[in-house]
């Protein structure tokens, strides 16, 4: 499947809590959270061009920072900075606003969407044609990806070197760096696009790739960011905080994928500001592994004659299997149950203090992060 | 141009002090280094099984691990095992000698070379086809070169983590994959193979790309983690030690890409194992900008039609206006005056001691290197 980013416009359910944000509260840290990205790109770019590369090395850059990181959602950078107010406890000094909002844009800048984009054959990202595909990128693009990267660092050593946390930071990115690798390389082995073979797929399968290639880049990352920079302690007693956070975190990204997934057979083009094409791509999706394990051998030489298929009729005898089978209320029966899980557990969730006691664990920042994904439609 | 490694087989020079090793020698340490990688492969997939990743992954991490690493001249990572000696100046323990050695791994892990080539539409690399060239692999190697860069941060990680100088190395090798993608960019916007213009090219474009793309990883990186892993001083009172190493290893670097390209037009096939093609593939190459240096307006057309054409009579055409303007005499005079400079700057080399007493910044690790460089044929 494709890696999917929480919208924006996602409304909270009823099950909100009245400290979630209002729509204009969102819209307000939204800009404040971009405003920041011009002082970090300038930065980048002051730095780069400091070293004496030529001026059309520079415009490149400054090109393909401009393209590719700010144009997203923000939600994966966002839940930074929301984290760190949320387990402060009160609003965020200067100071302290621009150092959740770099570890936040070191979040955006996901080189690997870059390269996926390219590994995947994929058409447009954001509304707009992949970077790959921009006239002149091609190929160069690979490098662009790993440079994105690097910029991690360049942003976390300017300003976390003095930080007793500085280590720490830099080996959380790495840590996911490895991990998103190690799923993107499960997920291109198991569905090539061009080599349709349903045997290759299974649940299983799909909750290795789902886990590390979504669910640790973005929803553990981005809390284990704000918790490093509150100085959460890896244990009290019994207690690990980042192990808990871990616990529920993996399964909230499992969550959202699989909604995504869902979204893409269900949702109408309007719902969903695109059109799904999971079923023709040969994605390796929740719905055709959910389908494949209840499928009757009728039905499954249905789904292998039909399945990652460029047709429309094809496409349509997929879909037809999806709905024999029950999908909806499958998907319906596991959304339930989902939730009500990840609600009790970050009802457990310790309010250990952070080791310079300036902030403390917060259900809430958890709570925010589930109500976000819970029952959106778009 | 491509970048190059030393060749082991380089004999040293009449002018090599005595302590450079026999070729015995340099057999023998070369195997102990390569018994190394079968301990920090397995180190590496023992820890991705345990991820519990699907099997068919851990054969594809495999293979890529295999092809890709251990198979090189291993010059790089050889320098850091000869260098921690030579600062140490004295046979290595045990526990030392794997630490050292895994430094030099995570230079061989040269992950920009496996998606270089991709970028470049390279054939083949140290005599078998590039990995993206292999059945099945293509795209994926993208991915690929992704997961060998975090393996060198893996084992650092896992081998460093309790030293005082761990960050330093976590450093180290971050900023030289930051400098080396600049440097594949300036070279990859100069000369795309597909868009012969030879206005874009200079000498001092040259520069900045051997520099930013070889110099700093090939010759700088290899010495310096030998230095941080031997705690040398970032400054005693006005000497700068990291930075004396850089202002000699640069130029050094140079001195060898510059050699490299020469011997591409000059050598014989016999001499360097292959046959030249920078002309044929419009690379940047100090051959080419030299020429234009110097070169009349009627030389300059000449290599305006017939620089980057794949036809022999082309590359012929180009080779001439070389001879004309005389660039095997420029080359001589290049060398000579390059080798005098850095061994004179080498001499001055202050022998500052390590801030834990137990080694001390000895000329010879600078000595070895170069005189491993000069006058090589091959």
């Amino acid at each position: 499947m494709a890696p999917a980013a929480l919208s924006p416009t996602a409304q909270a359910s009823s099950h909100s809590p009245q400290d979630i944000k209002t729509k204009a509260q969102q819209q307000t840290s939204r800009q404040r959270f971009v405003d920041t990205w011009t002082i970090i790109r300038n930065e980048l770019l002051d730095a780069f061009k400091a070293q004496g590369v030529p001026p059309e090395a520079v415009e490149w850059y400054k090109s393909s920072l401009d393209y590719n990181v700010p144009g997203g959602k923000l939600n994966r950078g966002l839940s930074v900075v929301d984290s760190v107010e949320i387990f402060k406890g009160r609003p965020l000094t200067d100071d302290e606003y621009l150092k959740a909002a770099i570890l936040g844009w070191g979040v955006e800048l996901a080189y690997f969407l870059v390269t996926d984009d390219l590994m995947d054959g994929s058409i447009t990202r954001r509304g707009q044609p992949c970077w790959y595909r921009v006239p002149k990128v091609g190929n160069i693009a690979v490098n662009d990806g790993g440079m994105l990267k690097s910029c991690i660092f360049v942003l976390v050593k300017n300003h976390f070197k003095r930080e007793p946390y500085y280590v720490d930071l830099l080996e959380l990115y790495q840590d996911m760096a490895y991990i998103t690798e190690t799923g993107q390389l499960v997920d291109l082995i198991t569905a090539p696009e061009d080599n349709v073979d349903l045997s290759k797929f299974s649940l299983n399968h799909y909750k290795t790739i789902v886990t590390f290639k979504t669910a640790f880049y973005s929803f553990y990352l981005p809390v284990a960011l704000a918790m490093t920079m509150c100085r959460m302690p890896v244990r009290v007693e019994q207690t690990t905080p980042y192990q808990i956070a871990l616990d529920i975190l993996i399964p909230l990204g499992e969550y959202f994928q699989i909604q995504d997934d869902f979204l893409d057979f269900a949702g109408t083009p309007e719902q969903i500001g695109k059109i799904g094409t999971d079923i023709v791509d040969n994605k390796c999706s929740w719905c055709v592994n959910t389908t494949l394990a209840v499928a009757s051998p009728a039905q499954r030489a249905v789904l292998n004659a039909n399945y990652g298929r460029k047709d429309a009729a094809c496409e349509a005898r997929v879909k037809a299997v999806f709905e024999e089978v029950g999908l909806r209320e499958k998907y319906e029966a596991y959304e339930r149950e989902a939730y009500e899980q990840l609600s009790a557990m970050i009802d457990e969730v310790p309010e250990v203090e952070s080791v310079d006691g300036g902030a403390v664990l917060r259900k809430e920042a958890f709570r925010a992060f589930l109500e976000k994904v819970y029952k959106r439609s778009k």
